[in-house]
């Protein structure tokens, strides 16, 4: 224990993925994820002002989300002695479809911890994969305790849908993809919630496009990810009820230490303007879009200078309850 | 005037559109238009039954349809005599905005009849194109008379919504892409409102594939073409309140003609099974399709043995009212 006045400085050294373990997990899981297609359209580039923006469309993912990308990756790179005991996660969302989907394809199991109030439809959606369900109490404190005790009960090798190296090159492999057909874009934009996308996306921009200009985006209020950017210190995000539900969690050390590095800017976009881009998109391009994909296009519509640049963009999934759309009070 | 007791025979001799007409079509228009993606779902297929399901995606053509095709072969047809006038039609629906824009690119004016009561969203829609809209009320009678006066003042050249040779061969070009890319279809399916589309596809799958088995579809509620078919006689639609707003009107002569000659059955689905399809491929294909759209998609999915078989579809659109989704009371 240091003496009283001493000085004391600590350093925390994280191990972030490299390009070439993107590159690694492309090879490995290219066969088992879908090419999303690369759309674009002449009505949004207008409403951008100019330029040119490039859809890389993981709503049209297995799923229907980025998420299968990460988990196909992360479950694909388990032992098969650790496999046989299967992988766990606690998720009401994409990432529980996903790890459910991934387990069910190599023939392990999936035991999802989901809180009791969650959507049934999302519920059918995960057991229709095959997964073991196990209810707890909607807390965080809740998830993480039956986690626990599954995994212990299970042996089964938990997988977190961003805190994780294998999780981040899964990610990354999506931005790859678009950067390979597209590889002169001025900048790449992605959503920012856990930072497993953002991550990914932007090592995969490090390693094949240095000059593009690599810019994260988050609503305004859950901007955890703008003030850790901007003060060199990891934020947690407060309780929000933004309409990008997907963005509602923290950044992990392990992600905030990937956007320091290799992230240019973030920008955040208020709700209002989520709203009127997934409508605007929906009603032009006829694709189904979840708010969060919203995101990026938002502040490319409305924050970004796009006159005569090539944007990229990550729509990252299309997921969400048709009953409910978010211009519908 | 023949004596009383006699017998009268008369002959109605319709010309309808050749195979070649629609080839024709084709490569006036082809760079005016967008060769749209043939989409397929391993989730979709499944529903069916079995068997391959190509979506010809005209909701992602121009303005949203497949009518932009035949608008723009039909002002395409304008001597440059005649089309200075400009051109003319009443419709609320994607018909107007096809002609407004086929007029605005080829530099003519469109005068557009519409019911005062059109919602405002179609309105503004007519009006970005440029087009000169004149409101009227909200009867047929009203629209009819209206688009007379306007062609009295105007010389603008009426171009009828379906009843029109020019616009069959244009319509007949999104089946025409899609047999060139799958000519191996068993059958292909298509919704029947006015029949423009259907008798262009038809006439199209009777020069490209003659063994592929053509099926007209419509809501049980519209039937006026399945009792016109099977009677042989032209039965009008009666007034209907479908949810495929599209498929509201009847067949004229002419699209009766072409559907007698080139088309193998026609099959009707109800009205749940329109919406519950139409939900169906807006959650699994994350793209957004008209109620019309989903007309012949839910005769596959509840009235035809899809097994082993390989069946296109016309996707005629994707505008609709987000704001009043079918699912929602």
């Amino acid at each position: 224990m240091p003496k009283q006045g001493s000085i004391n400085i600590y350093t925390i050294i994280v191990q972030i993925p490299t390009f070439s373990d993107i590159q690694s997990a492309y090879l490995k899981i290219q066969n088992k994820v879908h090419r999303t297609p690369v759309l674009s359209s002449q009505k949004v580039n207008e409403r951008a002002g100019g330029g040119e923006l490039f859809f890389k469309c993981e709503n049209f993912q297995k799923i229907g989300a980025f998420k299968f990308r990460g988990a196909t990756h992360a479950v694909g790179e388990l032992s098969d002695n650790n496999a046989q005991n299967g992988v766990a996660t606690h998720s009401s969302g994409n990432h529980a479809q996903a790890v459910a989907l991934a387990a069910k394809l190599r023939g392990i199991p999936a035991h999802i911890v989901m809180p009791k109030n969650a959507p049934g439809v999302k519920v059918r959606a995960v057991r229709d994969y095959g997964a073991n369900i196990t209810f707890c109490n909607p807390t965080q404190e809740a998830r993480e305790a039956t986690l626990e005790e599954v995994v212990a009960e299970t042996g089964a090798t938990f997988i977190h849908p961003y805190d994780n190296l294998d999780i981040i090159m899964g990610q990354g492999t999506a931005a790859l993809e678009l950067l390979e057909e597209h590889p002169k874009l001025d900048m790449l934009l992605a959503p920012v919630g856990g930072g497993g996308l953002m991550s990914g996306s932007a090592i995969a921009a490090s390693g094949l496009a240095a000059y593009t200009k690599v810019i994260g985006t988050e609503p305004e209020i859950a901007n955890d990810a703008y003030l850790s950017f901007n003060s060199g210190e990891l934020y947690p995000v407060q309780s929000t009820n933004t309409v990008a539900d997907g963005l509602r969690t923290s950044l992990s050390e392990l992600t905030f230490s990937c956007i320091q590095k290799h992230v240019d800017d973030i920008i955040t976009v208020k709700e209002q303007e989520i709203i009127d881009t997934m409508r605007f998109v929906w009603e032009r391009m006829k694709i189904i879009i979840e708010p969060s994909s919203a995101v990026p296009v938002a502040a490319a519509f409305n924050h970004i200078d796009t006159h005569d640049q090539q944007v990229g963009i990550i729509i990252s999934g299309g997921n969400m309850d048709l009953d409910h759309l978010p211009w519908m009070k």
